[in-house]
């Protein structure tokens, strides 16, 4: 028994935002954002929900793969911005797709939330008690970003992208190896939507924070040091060399910064896929979006190693070693 | 090697609040809400955040184990009342507990979260790659409940509850049988903190509904009808008979309806653990809460069959067949 990923879809919403029409909404220059960043622009939800974009990204896959809704046996949606916080992302996912058999839940990672998710449906599969599951990051980060700050609102963008994993009778398996962390003790350098207790018999009233803050700095130098250390661990823990490695497919956070993890883990750029110049950071959604442009594109060939490698709010950092 | 739960904990805020006491805040009494669901009492947090309960009960799972929290390779909190969107309470009670090595995350299956987030760190623990993982249920019901509206305010409670699992030398295994599910066409009957898109984009402008609403009848009606079906479901997937199971623990919603699910799938309900006089309904939190309370006073024995079975938003549904 081998457990594969067989298809892998995403779906953007239609409307493009470049950083010339950002300058319309705040202080700021197509100039100083792509220096910094390499975002050029990015892909913002009028009205569809994550759920929504979720849900197309689901219909696309189950297109590909010529297998109906109704033989998916679970749905996992990673996600920072779900719908609600009852019911998940995932159960409506579940509706608008019509996937009546499967249990459905989501998974709360922040920008690693697809990595940990890929890991959790992995190991549900191995299982041996389920056929097919499909993994989705979905972002509308959109709803989360305070449009009035200049140094986050030009970061992100929403979409949604996912993989169907099937059980095959062939002993090969798509899943090499894992390495997951979390460092809850810098949990404040991201931080959206902060509930404070509140009830009638609560003793100090505080405001509710809902918009996104991060102290970029923070993130930036975390990343740079613990990416390429997953990066270095996960190949150290496999059975493979670097020069093994075809791909590494990372989250998309700036361009500048995964620049600078290439030079550290001593991995060539040009294995680096990059789609952020049109996506900005997608959070969640970020690594399976760029994954399937790569395999549309054919960048990716059947039979490579690939290395996804996610990190962010928690602070939250993985990695997978995958082969398709 | 077998995977085992071997040390169970909880904890609830210190503030009982009475049935007679909600009649200061709305139009209710104490024999109209105990007569329909069983509730005396709940307790309320009225400082403390998810993250502060979960982290009260991880810290009674450790003291109670004797081992150390760096110890643990993972932390998964199954919540619908999350600190926040980012980072997951996860890794908020991994700074709380000072468990360096674990990786965190939330997982999202309103009332059904603590089955749902068990069954994942089973298959995680059965990996091979984990040693020991602390699952825990964690709410704060209270900050979303409407304390206007008499019809479901009654209803909720705070509190966590956990689970620590350990792989061991021993082919004995925790983990006999599972049965998970969702319906996501009904996912209107339980919303929490509905959060619409919005950003300079948006073509419509819609008001949030922050919070909890629910379709009481809807639910009863639901879970009369799913719950028993898993009940016999996972019975007859397992090795195990009816006379084979020593307790149900199941999601503390209401006792009429805990009879009812009793009378329906032929379990006496004098198997049925039952708390929800002194704790309310507190959707995750409920059943490790319960579970422990019933090992404490000795209920529950060593070696005992044990049928955990959680329902709500989603919906989602489930249940797990273990053996402490």
């Amino acid at each position: 028994m081998g457990i594969k990923i067989t298809t892998t879809g995403h779906y953007l919403p239609a409307l493009k935002v470049s950083n010339d029409d950002l300058t319309q909404y705040m202080d700021t220059s197509h100039e100083w954002i792509n220096k910094r960043t390499g975002i050029s622009s990015r892909h913002i939800a009028t009205n569809e929900n994550t759920s929504d974009l979720a849900s197309e990204a689901a219909k696309r896959i189950l297109a590909k793969s010529g297998i109906s809704a109704e033989e998916l046996d679970f749905i996992i949606v990673a996600t920072m911005t779900p719908d609600a916080l009852s019911p998940s992302t995932a159960c409506i996912v579940q509706e608008k797709i019509g996937a009546s058999k499967a249990f459905c839940f989501d998974i709360s990672a922040a920008c690693s939330g697809f990595v940990y998710a890929l890991s959790n449906a992995s190991h549900l599969m191995k299982s041996g008690n389920y056929d097919k599951g499909l993994v989705i990051g979905a972002e509308t980060m959109s709803k989360v970003i305070n449009w009035q700050d200049r140094s986050t609102a030009v970061l992100f963008g929403d979409g949604a992208g996912g993989v169907l994993l099937e059980r095959t009778d062939s002993p090969e398996d798509s899943f090499l190896a894992e390495d997951l962390h979390a460092d809850g003790s810098r949990h404040l350098a991201l931080v959206a939507d902060h509930k404070n207790v509140q009830n009638p018999f609560t003793e100090v009233k505080e405001t509710q924070s809902y918009y996104l803050e991060m102290d970029g700095r923070g993130i930036f130098d975390f990343a740079i040091r613990n990416v390429p250390e997953t990066i270095n661990r996960i190949i150290a823990n496999s059975t493979l060399s670097k020069d093994d490695v075809a791909w590494v497919v990372a989250h998309q956070a700036n361009k500048r910064l995964l620049e600078a993890i290439s030079k550290k883990s001593n991995i060539p750029f040009e294995k680096f896929g990059l789609n952020i110049a049109d996506t900005g950071n997608t959070s969640a959604a970020s690594i399976p979006i760029l994954l399937d442009q790569m395999i549309e594109s054919n960048q990716i060939q059947a039979g490579e190693n690939i290395l996804l490698t996610g990190f962010g709010g928690g602070l939250t950092w993985g990695s997978l070693l995958i082969k398709l």
